[in-house]
């Protein structure tokens, strides 16, 4: 918190406004959730974020008071002062408008704003919060309602990765990445930064800069080192047709077998999934053509399937289905970058490393600028490698790496 | 707390609309005042106050989340959600006013209101802290503003006693007290009840039960005896001289030599005082004749002392004194009954009471229904115990003891 504070004096006193964006002190806020889990093994959502969102609340008022000591003038800020509104999604709000005024007005006394991250207010004064990671969001959302030149992200890491260096020892920091690259690279950003929070710095044009919070000390001086830069397409961006190889274990896989094969089906099913507030990924649907039975199979997070199981297996019933199976021992491997647009053939690439070694492909779904395919688990850490260096991305700026022979 | 939640609960079916007003749990206020402490030596009252709320945060959901546990409906509350209004002084703010419609909008919705107590907010949405013991004070205002029946607090000890049990083995439990005696009673109140608490009870006529929350297992049924009731004065009290005893050590008294005696001297120095926020209690002036100079004596917290004491010195080299004086070890001993009013000579008896066991008196201060005796501290057991039982307070509804031979 101290060298929070000083690297928000030092910037201020190069005579810029600063805001902080503080959340918790490390594992405050699981203290807090087992606290509540320990008076209900299912707590209200409502008074989840009652109790969660005091760990930011301390640490705005704990930065306030450390800039102080340094001679800053600071005050906290939190969100229903600032008026974060969000909609009423407890634990996962999404910030709907924020009021600039009252930091202008704390720019305006000389003071540094310290605003508690993760939290805000629904539209009647109940307190929300964003989710894991959600002080990224606050952060980016302020940087674009007061117009902010850069919204630094300091973390534990010292910026984006091509792909887990804990998985891929040749995986390279990445200078500068897009928008989209970035939020295609869900499973590493999420690490880095929260999705919603490159949502809206893509919407408002925000340049992020995700850097590491531990400087190094050069002479008596701390260094802090660049990190990555997130940005909007541009002439600034390498010309590189894969950016990144990213993974996630957290997916379930659901296989709904012999549904009636109807229009209503799908729209049926996929509309009370999402009812449930639940996040589908991949959606492959295999027409059984002989008795108009359809198999249905989609993929989840592994904690809504445990909550909603009993929901899928209801409505398959009533879909005609005659059997639900799952797999929740999978990973889904993608490969992200702008490049993919121009260059053919990126997916069948893909294909070709996988199979070169030995690694069955479950499903697949491709964007403009990501292919993402299903593997067993087991698979996780040689396909991540493979498809790494398969793509070339272990070699600075590399552009065009020869095919593999599949 | 789940105490606490069953407590409400069967109250809530028994028919009653129930608020209840929590505070934070055991030792949290001191934890969060010390991460504050350990971040700068004097942080920032604004801050603290930040800080200081989140304990009762917390404790309001985990409530709330109990009671819905148990299968009731409940909601937290908080400060600037009630719209709990103090005034801007931070540490120890006052209430000013209390919306009852988002309590009211909780009844009907057939909820318990779980209101974080010992916070408010300033006009300005600034969150404030009433002072220790301000939970207290939130649910006797609370009960105020709603026109509750009752007031019940629950508290570690089981009612207001004639003096400290732990100090005076013959003392007895209270069962019914005057506002005013309570006032008065400060010393004793201040353990069991917020003075300022007290003062709203009385201003609003609220009907407080001090009680223990540790109830008697009977059987397999948990009862909750009976406490103090703190009533307006009414036929339902006992007609007695002095109710109770009580003892303060958080006093120190400051001897200002020699100040010019001027007709402004003691508005400018209490003035002055005043303005540092200071609450000060006995106050004696001695005029020496002889030279227009007098003596000025007055008590004041010690805690106060040490930070203004450098402003007491500078004052009193304005106004001509020769020397200031400190002496922290003394106590404040008072007797307090609403009987004195028709009964002469209590103070008179006090005097002889301690006369008799040796103890100098070293100033005295008197109300209406109170006498106070500043003596040394290492007086105070014995000076308690005497006047204890020699007011007769260690039998039952004693009327008129028989004085005291000095």
């Amino acid at each position: 918190m101290r060298r929070v504070a000083e690297r928000a004096l030092a910037s201020a006193r190069e005579g810029n406004q600063v805001v902080v964006v503080v959340s918790a002190m490390s594992g405050e806020t699981n203290r807090l959730l087992a606290l509540a889990h320990e008076m209900a093994a299912m707590p209200d959502a409502r008074e989840l974020d009652v109790i969660a969102s005091t760990g930011e609340q301390v640490s705005s008022a704990l930065v306030a008071i450390a800039i102080q000591q340094l001679g800053g003038a600071a005050e906290s800020l939190l969100g229903h002062q600032v008026r974060i509104q969000t909609d009423g999604a407890y634990t996962k709000a999404r910030i709907k408008a924020i009021d600039a005024s009252r930091i202008e007005q704390a720019f305006a006394a000389g003071k540094i704003a310290v605003l508690a991250g993760f939290q805000g207010v629904d539209e009647h004064g109940n307190i929300t919060t964003l989710g894991r990671g959600g002080s990224d969001t606050t952060a980016v959302a302020v940087a674009a309602a007061i117009g902010a030149d850069v919204c630094e992200i300091y973390t534990d890491v010292d910026g984006v990765y091509t792909t887990d260096p804990n998985m891929c020892p040749s995986a390279r920091k990445i200078g500068k990445i897009s928008y989209d690259e970035m939020l295609e690279l869900a499973s590493l950003g999420a690490k880095v930064l929260q999705l919603r929070s490159v949502e809206i710095a893509k919407k408002y044009g925000v340049r992020v800069h995700v850097r590491t919070s531990f400087p190094k000390q050069i002479g008596n001086v701390d260094v802090y080192e660049e990190g990555t830069w997130v940005v909007g397409e541009s002439s600034e961006l390498e010309e590189i047709v894969v950016s990144g190889v990213a993974y996630d274990r957290g997916d379930a896989r659901v296989l709904v077998v012999g549904a009636t094969d109807a229009a209503t089906t799908l729209p049926l099913l996929f509309q009370r999934i999402a009812e449930k507030n639940v996040s589908v990924d991949i959606i492959v649907k295999s027409p059984s053509v002989q008795d108009a039975r359809s198999d249905i199979t989609f993929t989840l997070p592994k904690t809504d399937l445990a909550r909603i199981r009993g929901d899928i297996e209801a409505w398959a019933k009533e879909l005609g289905a005659s059997d639900v199976r799952y797999d929740a021992d999978i990973a889904k491997i993608s490969v992200v970058g702008l490049g993919m647009r121009s260059h053919a053939g990126v997916a069948a690439r893909m294909f070709g490393i996988l199979a070169k070694e030995g690694i069955a492909i479950d499903a697949v779904s491709t964007s403009e600028i990501k292919v993402s395919c299903i593997v067993a688990a087991k698979y996780t850490e040689l396909a991540v490698r493979a498809l790494h260096d398969g793509f070339g991305l272990h070699v600075r700026g590399s552009v065009a790496p020869p095919a593999p022979t599949a």
